[in-house]
């Protein structure tokens, strides 16, 4: 283990990255949102109901068949400017040590991000969604449809998170 | 375009995938399941309560600091065995082409499949959760907590599946 590299700061652990990748991804379009810089960036993504613009690629178009039939879509992304070897950090609003995967920091092994957008239409390769706090031009990789009968947990408790509000 | 390859149905089309990729994954870890046959796994993560063990690398154990705390997480996994060529395909029990992004089929652009699953303790790496559906080794890509403020849409639509029950 190594705690060099980006300035880790005080409480952070970083981990030597493996030395390949197992598999590869496609890039299949960009997200355009109003956010160039990641200071500007929504802290999540019930804090803004800017209008966002997810453009796939022409090669995969004929994939979007049914989904405007769809209220809800999950879209995974990635957020290919961060870190990917700290497994404990500190978000700035906390002030103190998480794990990784106790977080949705963008900083983690595989830099997916997964939000829960809400669909407003889709025209050509282009749908306007609700519920992104990503920068502009970050790469897409997945859509798919959000099913409430599985992804949907109400009562779903996060008890680190929790202050009782 | 081209509908050669792995017996592509009537009504499927496929795509000429790029010819590279854009981005790598680490493997993090493997997922435990009773299931050896895509045949024998549950359509759905709803039909089994199985108890599944998630098994995180050592290198990354560090990480999860905190999600014991979590009363539900989201599991991205690759669903390595897919093909990746195909954006309109035909599920077995619906019987009509649909658009690969309206479906949570594992043969997409990129095979990534994303479950909400019920935590039930964590020792050491290895979590024992509810709610998989996939087969026996399947490759980790990341955990996140979930966020009931963020990730809960209880009213959501799927229009083409929506059978009035």
């Amino acid at each position: 283990m190594t705690s060099k590299d980006f300035g880790v700061r005080e409480g952070e652990l970083a981990v030597e990255l493996p030395a390949k990748t197992d598999a590869g991804l496609y890039y299949i379009g960009r997200i355009r949102t109003p956010w160039r810089a990641r200071q500007d960036c929504p802290k999540n993504a019930r804090e803004s109901d800017a209008v966002c613009t997810i453009e796939l690629d022409e090669k995969w178009s004929a994939g979007l068949k049914d989904l405007a039939s769809c209220s809800h879509i999950i879209v995974l992304y990635w957020m290919d400017k961060s870190p990917r070897n700290l497994v404990l950090q500190v978000p700035r609003h906390y002030g103190e040590p998480r794990g990784t995967f106790a977080l949705r920091s963008p900083a983690r092994p595989n830099p997916i991000a997964m939000s829960v957008v809400r669909l407003l239409g889709i025209e050509g390769g282009k749908l306007s969604v609700v519920g992104l706090d990503c920068l502009d031009g970050t790469p897409l990789l997945d859509l798919k449809p959000y099913f409430a009968s599985t992804d949907s947990v109400p009562d779903a408790v996060v008890g680190w998170h929790w202050r009782g509000d």
